[in-house]
């Protein structure tokens, strides 16, 4: 197996959390700001030295690209340096630095990969502008809706493609065809692999997610003339739902979950039992099976509670994500590197997002999480050890070339 | 026993019904309005016609006296002609009906009473204006801040007032020391007589009300990333909470009753854990013991579902309506009568509120329920049976009498 340079890793982690470095230790670079226009600057510059082609395509996604034997086709590798609004060092970073001193190495070693091995900064992965922006403007997906009307504003999405010279029109020309395979390194945002004392998650699938908005229904009473047992009380109902939903989910659902994010009661007032109420329902599991099979047990349970004449419950479906399951050749290919370097592994599901995920819609795709310390995410508290980093780029390195030869 | 004359009575009451008759069969009187105006009048001539000395007092209430041997101390009578906008023909007005009835019997049979009997229309029950205006002027509970800020707007409670002949000045002049007892008949507005079978009820408090804002703690986050075992959910708290409570008063604090009204869950997305949630909880029971009882037990469920590191909740409280015990000496007169007459009788909790709670704060007082049809109350299909009215009118014409003999 290869190593990486350790030094170089971390000395460029430190020279990147200058960009936007808030006084809590975190960052705030969002997308196209001036923060993040100067981390990019920054990364252009290294990409340079390290004598790999630079180029941003006109989504402003940019890329450092180490020419292969085969250059039709790209083994892509990479992650976002935008942040969130006052979020932490790690997340995105973490991944951009470990793909681009991996192509360094492998360079540096003199090697000629089969295929093109590709860094990649997507724009925008946390959402500041459209969210998943440089990703899903690869493989196509953007739409001209979202951009006349975008959830950022125009003016703001307008005078931040300004800033990296990027038009409107471009947005939709930044398609890609020559990509099979990506692979992304991330910090997990959450407590598995600590807790499991585990050094590197191998994600099996990014979950999907439902939503449902559910109106239970009953009869307005008076609090005080209505006795107990004669109440057809809507919270009543929405409350054995949510009990039963969840003691569901955990006994036969785990990882997945389940949330109540919004709850009203109408008509809402003291003394008057609630006549309806409005619940706002979510759901996340790692496949379509699993996703059906919650579904209709939740259905089954909303419907069971409101069995009686007085009750009644409708459910409204709303904007679905499907879940993105990761290709098995690049999680076996991680999962090798990381027996090679003797690094202890687990398979998990990721329950956020990632540009991942819109890659593995054209692509066989795998990602890896090196440990989040007590699972911080988003947030200038976010740490991950300088072993658990190195770990990780290490593991980037070896599953990066292992892939290389076996999709060539 | 004495007996009422039934066809006057029902004449009188079909009379009455037509002040505010709305199309769905019910009637729309509210205090003061022109409807009630209208209905004011008539009970004026009623009174005078029956040859009792009719007078207004300074917040509008209407009396009808017959004087007793002792003209210094009075036993009143009565309920309300205002309704709620769109309400039904019972709710009021056959007190008023039952109590007019009786004291004109009463003086037919030519007797004197040891004490004066008065029959009293007291201004606004329903709470249009200011809410058991007329009945807490008499006992000097009325106060300058509620009239200057009434919850109808200053402006409607003036332009109410003129219609009146009424003035802010007198609103406060109204209280009263020579009333030495109180009874009232009234419509159930439950199902309590219905279910029983039972002809009479009798009142043994009118139920005290607490209400709580109760805010549960969590900590708000990530609706995927964050494990079901690791949430610090306010939402779950709160539902386990509700769960618990309502569990509570079924097992051990029936016929008393709680209700949860109003919930909103922080910061209120789909995919976000709830971090905050704001509960309205009011619980009513007949005395400040069970009360009490209850208060404990409710916030120690509220403690022990919030009982871990990352869970907390606040309790503020709202403002107390304490319970109104009525008499037992009337609760007996009331029971007598019944027994007198062959009729059957429950002792119940009133679980709204009436006059009869005013004045049992400064003299024993006691009301009577008859049977209301299917509970409906405040609607237009609000319905009790000419026999049930007949009944009713009965056991006040014949415990007033007792009554009065008894407190003289």
């Amino acid at each position: 197996m290869h190593r990486i340079n350790k030094d170089r890793l971390l000395a460029d982690f430190e020279a990147l959390s200058k960009f936007g470095a808030t006084v809590a230790g975190g960052i705030s670079r969002p997308a196209l700001s001036e923060a993040d226009m100067a981390a990019r600057g920054w990364l252009r510059q290294q990409i340079e030295a390290a004598g790999l082609d630079y180029r941003m395509d006109s989504a402003g996604s940019q890329y450092g690209r180490l020419t292969g034997e085969d250059d039709t086709r790209t083994l892509l590798t990479g992650s976002h340096l935008d942040s969130v609004p006052n979020g932490g060092r790690y997340d995105g970073a973490l991944g951009v630095l470990s793909s681009l001193e991996a192509i360094r190495c492998i360079k540096e070693l003199g090697m000629i990969p089969p295929i093109s091995l590709e860094l990649v900064n997507f724009t925008d992965e946390e959402g500041t502008l459209l969210g998943l922006f440089g990703s899903r403007a690869v493989i196509g997906q953007l739409t001209q809706q979202e951009i006349d009307a975008p959830r950022c504003g125009k003016d703001y999405l307008e005078s931040s493609l300004q800033r990296a010279g990027l038009t409107d029109a471009g947005l939709l020309q930044a398609q890609r065809d020559d990509i099979i395979g990506y692979l992304e390194l991330h910090i997990e945002q959450g407590k598995r692999l600590t807790e499991g004392a585990t050094d590197i998650g191998v994600v099996t699938a990014m979950v999907g997610i439902r939503s449902y908005t559910l109106h239970f229904y009953g009869q307005a009473a008076h609090a005080g003339t209505t006795p107990m047992t004669e109440r057809a009380d809507a919270l009543w109902a929405a409350t054995d739902f949510m009990e039963q939903a969840r003691q569901l989910v955990i006994e036969k659902y785990l990882p997945g979950v389940i949330n109540f994010g919004v709850i009203q009661a109408h008509p809402g007032a003291y003394n008057i039992v609630p006549g309806e109420v409005t619940l706002a329902m979510e759901f996340r599991h790692g496949s379509d099976e699993m996703l059906d099979a919650m579904n209709a047990d939740l259905l089954d349970i909303a419907y069971t509670v409101t069995n009686t004449d007085e009750l009644s419950v409708t459910a409204e479906r709303g904007g679905d994500i499907h879940p993105a399951p990761m290709d098995e050749r690049v999680i076996s290919a991680i999962e090798t590197a990381c027996e090679e370097a003797d690094l202890s592994a687990m398979r998990l599901l990721s329950f956020a997002g990632h540009d991942a995920q819109s890659i593995a819609r054209v692509a066989p795709a795998g990602m890896l999480f090196v440990p989040s310390q007590k699972g911080i995410s988003h947030n200038p508290a976010e740490y991950t050890t300088p072993d658990d980093m190195v770990n990780g780029a290490n593991v980037m390195l070896n599953s990066l070339l292992a892939l290389a030869n076996q999709l060539a």
